[in-house]
């Protein structure tokens, strides 16, 4: 029957092999990958479930549990972009009626809200203006006050720049009987973690940004008190797609079928991660912070000052005071069309206000300064 | 602070660059991409607000109606792999307490069932023995039985080879004011479908099959009648990273940021959706036909029997009866290890009695079953 419907060609566009501009990404992420990570995708795929992709996959477990400096054995890609693998540690932490202590001075401490409130959290907040961080004692009394099941902080706010210290907070959390979740987007790869040692107990990534890979395959990892709650659920988890319950039967040893992994990025997943293990974390670390050094050292010197205070300041992400009567658009635009520049803008309370300029992964080079600095003054002449 | 905890080396592999084996991927997915489908991965992201990269979206999406034959506005790519397209059309159109029902012949029809419940569905099924196909009279006689908001039917079963008819399904539904979800994750690319002309309201894919794509970013569809469902939520959408809502305001004019697209995989599934056009529906369509009767025939001459009846086999999978003392299992390993070809085995009621054998996309050529039958007489021998 299907032969007698005539095919529409509307929508059949006719179009010429894809041809992007070349830009240097100094935005909030993506960042250019590494042109050996690219090279990695450009290999025909093996199927999820080929020995060589099961090998990989306990390459790329492995080199997850080192850069974030963790033995947790639920380990893993989600496959899905890194708000997919926040939102896997919400939808396997959180059961319905759940008290979730979400701390927020940023865009991505509201998107934790929101997505909390979806799996039936009972969602408390603690707020600070977006650019600070939260302090111990401040922790305290909002868990003395809030009691949680869950404590969610960022690490690293990519809408702001800050960077929220965690020494001391897994502790205070084990006190309280509070599982510590923890936004390391911004961080992984960039800024030095040590989630065992800081007690977190789920934590999320990005592959775009510190890893210096392509968007599209994102860390998560859960410790154990974390796999004791999941285990303790009353009802399934609300998320199939993330439910690890079913992702750790894939990852684990049983290799039971869940999804088609995107085999091409676990590909690029794996190429960045061995990048860094040749590195070494502790010069990865050291690059991104000599190098942001040098960022700021050069924006102060055409005259530009930073949003956040120096302490808390990330190696990954600086947010740039657009000053006074500054089309901030405006200059964005200039550097993407005339010097194929990407920065980002601000967002919620920042828009407007900042710039966001990111160095991370293969981008935290000195030549990214120095491309950006002439072209940024150009533009602001 | 944190410099004083030493890094520990334990998971520190240190790896050689990639090397996979180069396999024939015949088996129920993912197929092999198109050598310039690989290489448009090859290519440096841009921004996800880059004009050039929403330019791209703009052409992914009517690329999408068009292979699909939809006009709906509402047609993207998620960025996931199949199961989360699956997962959005459920989270979207499913209220708690909504009555789904569900017509169950396969592997895919259970995973629908396992998901719906978990979005709070009353879900009611219809089964069928796995191979078979449910006529419209049974259909019509499900609707008077549950009265269902949404009907839910795999066009083309992955696990048994079936190919579900579906024309008079939408006017079926339509008399009961009944929503038509369709899994076209085997179908899409390789088998005919209509959507606008079959009346379907949600429909999901794949990138890796039909489409000749690796994958990791899902086509997705809904239709207006959808979208008013949606609009009349009470409820918010019970997943953060799949809410059309959302999405929507990214894929369509407004542009808001919701997440960073897998960048490299939509060029990748641009330049898999360039390539159909240029080739055209109806000769894609015939290729997957002409060869997938070759493949039908060189089996059979080998003597080997074929699970579904002929009208309802798919041109894009075939299920193949694993001979009376043969291990299949053993044969698909020795297929892989010494020729370099995948098949699938059987999953569920057909573990054990059958493989699977995917001609999709890229991999439905002459040559595919050329260089499949001879290795398979050689294992069977």
């Amino acid at each position: 029957m299907a032969q007698i419907i005539s095919i529409n060609d509307n929508q059949r566009l006719q179009l010429e092999p894809l041809e992007v501009p070349s830009r240097l990404l100094l935005g909030p992420g993506p960042s250019n990958a590494h042109p050996s990570v690219l090279q990695a995708m450009n290999v025909s795929p093996v199927g999820h479930l080929d020995p060589a992709f099961l090998a990989l996959m306990d390459e790329i477990q492995s080199l997850l549990r080192y850069v974030w400096q963790t033995e947790n054995p639920l380990t893993i890609a989600v496959s899905g972009t890194g708000t997919a693998a926040m939102e896997a540690t919400i939808a396997n932490a959180v059961e319905p009626g759940d008290v979730v202590l979400i701390g927020v001075a940023g865009y991505f401490g509201n998107r934790l809200v929101d997505m909390a409130g979806r799996y039936g959290a009972d969602v408390r907040t603690i707020s600070k203006p977006w650019g600070e961080v939260f302090s111990l004692e401040e922790l305290r009394t909002a868990l003395e006050t809030h009691r949680p099941a869950i404590l969610a902080l960022v690490h690293a706010e990519t809408s702001t720049g800050a960077r929220q210290p965690l020494e001391g907070v897994g502790e205070l959390c084990r006190e309280f009987g509070t599982l510590l979740l923890v936004d390391t987007v911004t961080s992984l790869g960039g800024v030095p973690i040590f989630l065992d040692a800081w007690g977190v107990d789920l934590a999320y990534s990005c592959s775009q940004k510190g890893l210096g890979c392509s968007p599209g395959a994102s860390p998560f990892t859960m410790s154990s008190r974390a796999i004791e709650k999941l285990q303790r659920r009353r009802t399934k988890v609300a998320n199939w797609y993330l439910d690890m319950n079913l992702l750790g039967k894939y990852w684990g040893s049983e290799r039971v079928y869940h999804h088609t992994a995107p085999i091409n990025l676990y590909y690029a997943l794996r190429e960045a991660l061995r990048l860094i293990a040749q590195e070494g974390l502790a010069n990865c670390w050291q690059r991104h912070q000599k190098n942001v050094e040098y960022l700021w050292e050069r924006l102060e010197d055409i005259g530009l000052s930073l949003h956040v205070e120096k302490e808390y300041r990330l190696p990954t992400l600086t947010t740039v005071c657009i000053p006074d009567g500054v089309d901030g658009k405006a200059v964005a635009r200039r550097l993407l069309n005339e010097h194929n520049i990407e920065v980002g803008g601000g967002l919620g309370e920042l828009a407007g206000k900042v710039w966001r300029v990111g160095l991370m992964g293969f981008n935290s080079r000195k030549e990214s300064v120095d491309q950006l600095i002439p072209a940024l003054e150009q533009v602001l002449r």
